[in-house]
């Protein structure tokens, strides 16, 4: 349980500049299946509750559409039923239960020596290092899920902040890419076609607000290679297979070849931003100008990192049991 | 059965110098659910034969494993048991049975007015135009579907066949993007967080060998531009709600907002080259060199795309099924 | 929400001597997915909080397995860390839920002007009248529904209550028959083999405690008949293809054939007795006796007639769904 | 493989004159996931020609539906798209699949110590011994498997044949109770509600055509008995948990407890009858006669037998694969 609320209190509001001003405890709390300081087996099932609810500050949500937001999709998706208040069942308070859920997915990974961690690729222009296999090992995993703001390289770091913190200043938002490494796991994990460990991953990363693309090892960047130098030598080093480079990030055919798997996922700006901006009125069905008042984040990549660890830690677990090897 | 055999010759190698030169005759036999004329709704099998097999050329893939392949990650997968002729389940002859499923959608489609057609963003370092939302239509999308090469920009075309070209004469592959669009699909479809649009086209399209990236909409891009430029800005157009911008490729929360879905996926390039390379024997552990005999596509690119664009017509059926949009 | 409450009303304990005379308020408290009294299309979350309990009463269970009950076996799989108290996972208190979800699900059929309805067939060896195709309407399915103890045949039914009240006094317990029926399902639902309506039904009713066998239409008396007889012949009647007999419950091939779907489904006597008992310590591997004290259903069949109605309107709505047809 | 055929042989028709005199060859061809003698892991597929097809018998189906078949409620569900030929997709040959599927999951159980068989408990009225916890061995369910007409009293199964022989005569049908033991599984294996081993037990033997009712332990007959002697006392044996008893048919709460799975199936008289019979012409829509010509099975209780085993192994190995016990 300790675990699980230090997972909770690295995703929550509120904690510096970089991100919102909201305050939510985020406190969960277990209704069923932990007995004894043990889960049962049963069904576990916590309840997050909103502490900070000011449900009447978004009652314009029910004619204003804001921009970037699925306030219009999900009006239409919910025949006009949708809950509106706080942006709903698309608020981003809805990765907290990925959270729990995670945290107690990452102790089952971490007793089998497997570890997950991510630091911010970047942030609008700026860029930090990125994995190379040779330098990731647990210590670096855990200094870097130590972290509330996690790089690579603590300069680049600090020009990424100064970064939020002028969008913030100029009522504005900034996105970025998130790189995520997961360590140890075995060879011989994972499907080629439907449940290939790209496409558990990219279903589960698609499930988080604001994920608009994902790559493997250097994903993307694969299409400005020749495969003379995009495929990964394979070599015996002290009996173990391994490979130089990984640029197919841990993974070929949809299975795990031994190596750490690495892969990015790209994170749109906050759509909430304080600018004015242009939009629809559904009622009258007009054009109008929306102010959205309140405290936004300007940059949710950071408070996106736990999420993220999380939901690779529950695709990971998935996977192993489906090889019988937890 | 002559549009499914239409979309079976278009994926079928040997059709130009930009492919493989094995000859597959790629004939679909149906064997199930099919009379007169109509799918029963009983269970629709088909089996396609390798007309071209010569399983011999490949017993050295019992110990050697080719880089960039699943040989390594398959043969521990399957504790050695794996049929390795021809790649075995990881070939990229597995796609046929997703052509074949496609063709089939995307009639289902076309007869609700629901098109969808892809055309090569890029290969290597060339690329084309990327889709804009005012250009896209029926006819626009049909003549790519025609075409064995689409592009939007025929200047760059020839420069991506000159590419591919240069890459065989070097012994070596290429990669690219691809680029999809799907126009006229309703608003409203799809859901927030675990079947999310974007949840369900990626996991398909990390079915397809060689795909390992993607994005939606701008997708990474997002990342380089503020929340106020980022934001598709909603207003009415007689009457219907549209954005100027497709930046979220047509899906917010998970759900279709009534744009064109546009998505891009990166394929790496072949890593069947005949190019000697480095590798390892599994039996006698030992490293060794690696010359690939045979014929090699030099390129997937264009022949993936019928196999994205059938993934993707099965997927957005399966979507409007669950909305009851059918 | 009245409507929900009224079914779990009928579920509750408490309500007459045939009983257990716990006192659970069973009140259900929406926490997700309703607002402005519509459900949202979001996730329906609901609790029921357990306002009798003494969990104290149960700490016995963790070392002595109740005969009949799932105590041992439910220790074994979870590996001796299932929470004990009150039955736990395993408890009669776990229908609740299903009572709730099929109040909602019971009022969509009921808007498409789909009935369902149970009576009890049979107490120990008092036997009512069974459904006759011709006697089954709407009105006779929401008289029995009125009922706390439904029966078609009122004289029997006083007989089956003394039959409860005789092994109440013995502290003892009887099971019985209870005899399912839906109305106005449309022609055409269901499936061959792995998703028929009755794998579908048969499937949610082994999830109820104490339903140890199902039988659709007259079910194992068939085996009783020669083909001649069992075989129901369809005729048209005013244009429409009905069955006299309806020995098949209304499915054929796993499919609705457009008569009453009816099922029965079998009632174990609750197993928890006052009666002394011979059974096991776990804890020191011994031979021990046992005498369950506190408040116990002399029969739960009255009790499980909400519980199945609720399942299977579920069941059919999922079916109905598939089909396309809500 | 051998095996594998060896089950096929025991499905086949035309073997005695107890079913039908259709000779079909049942050759099963395996044409994907088999290498070098061993599955291979990825999807195995085979297929079973129909060596016996006379399809020109069957056109009459197209308009008179056969009583007591899923002609009509099949020929709704497809909108009349269904191929009606030797009844489709409904046809008893679509058990053949099971049977080799069924097979190989034998194999998997026995190499764990884990039996299962079934005899004949009824046919009409002439009935059986039943299993009796005592009795059940290895050596009594390898000797009923290797039975053509597997029951415990070879006096009773002459007096069945008998009747089968009788109904044949008069152009009629007769159907029966089959008893099905499942031995060494081991204790803790399924879950409470819905995957509980009934669950899916029973799922699976409904999706079998003429499968009307199951059953588990003493099932029905637990409605015609008291709590206290319906309940199995659990007793110390040597160290271990057994009950004197298995009127539960060694499931508690969905969960196996250690005892043999012990489940019975009611199947209906074959409704294909050569007597004529009143039904309807949906192509005219009038009542009419019918004499269904050829050759028929005047029981299927016997050749329903392996398949049922084939099903049921197939259930225990998914049970034991999701507790991780294989």
């Amino acid at each position: 349980m300790d675990r699980i609320q230090k997972e909770m209190e690295r995703r929550r509001p509120g904690r510096n500049a970089f991100s919102t001003q909201r305050n939510e405890s985020d406190q969960a709390e277990i209704i069923s299946g932990y007995f004894n300081e043990h889960t049962t087996g049963t069904p576990l099932t916590a309840i997050i509750k909103n502490s900070d609810k000011r449900s009447n500050d978004y009652s314009y949500l029910q004619t204003i559409m804001r921009p970037g937001h699925a306030d219009y999709s999900g009006k239409i998706r919910y025949s006009g039923f949708n809950d509106y208040r706080g942006g709903g069942h698309f608020s981003g308070r809805l990765t907290a239960p990925l959270v729990f859920a995670g945290a107690i997915a990452t102790q089952v990974l971490e007793a089998k020596g497997i570890y997950t961690a991510s630091h911010i690729k970047s942030i609008y222009n700026i860029e930090d290092a990125v994995y190379s296999s040779e330098a990731i090992s647990k210590e670096l995993l855990e200094s870097l899920r130590s972290s509330d703001f996690p790089v690579l390289d603590a300069f680049v770091g600090e020009k990424m902040k100064a970064e939020i913190l002028a969008a913030k200043e100029d009522k504005d938002s900034v996105g970025g890419v998130i790189e995520t490494a997961v360590l140890n796991i075995p060879t011989g994990i994972g499907n080629p076609f439907f449940e290939s460990i790209e496409s558990k991953l990219a279903a589960m990363m698609f499930s988080i607000p604001a994920v608009k693309g994902i790559e493997f090892g250097i994903g993307f960047d694969f299409t400005k290679m020749r495969g003379s130098k995009a495929n990964d030598i394979l070599q015996y080093e002290n009996g173990v297979v391994v490979s130089k480079t990984n640029n197919n990030g841990g993974i070929n055919g949809g299975i795990s070849n031994g190596m750490p798997i690495i892969f990015s996922v790209a994170i749109k700006p906050t759509p909430s931003i304080s600018k004015e901006q242009d939009t629809i009125n559904v009622d009258n069905k007009r054009n109008t100008k929306l102010e959205i008042k309140g405290r936004h984040d300007p940059c949710i990549v950071q408070r996106a990192i736990p999420v993220i660890e999380a939901a690779t830690a529950l695709v990971v677990v998935d996977m192993l049991l489906e090889k019988q090897s937890l």
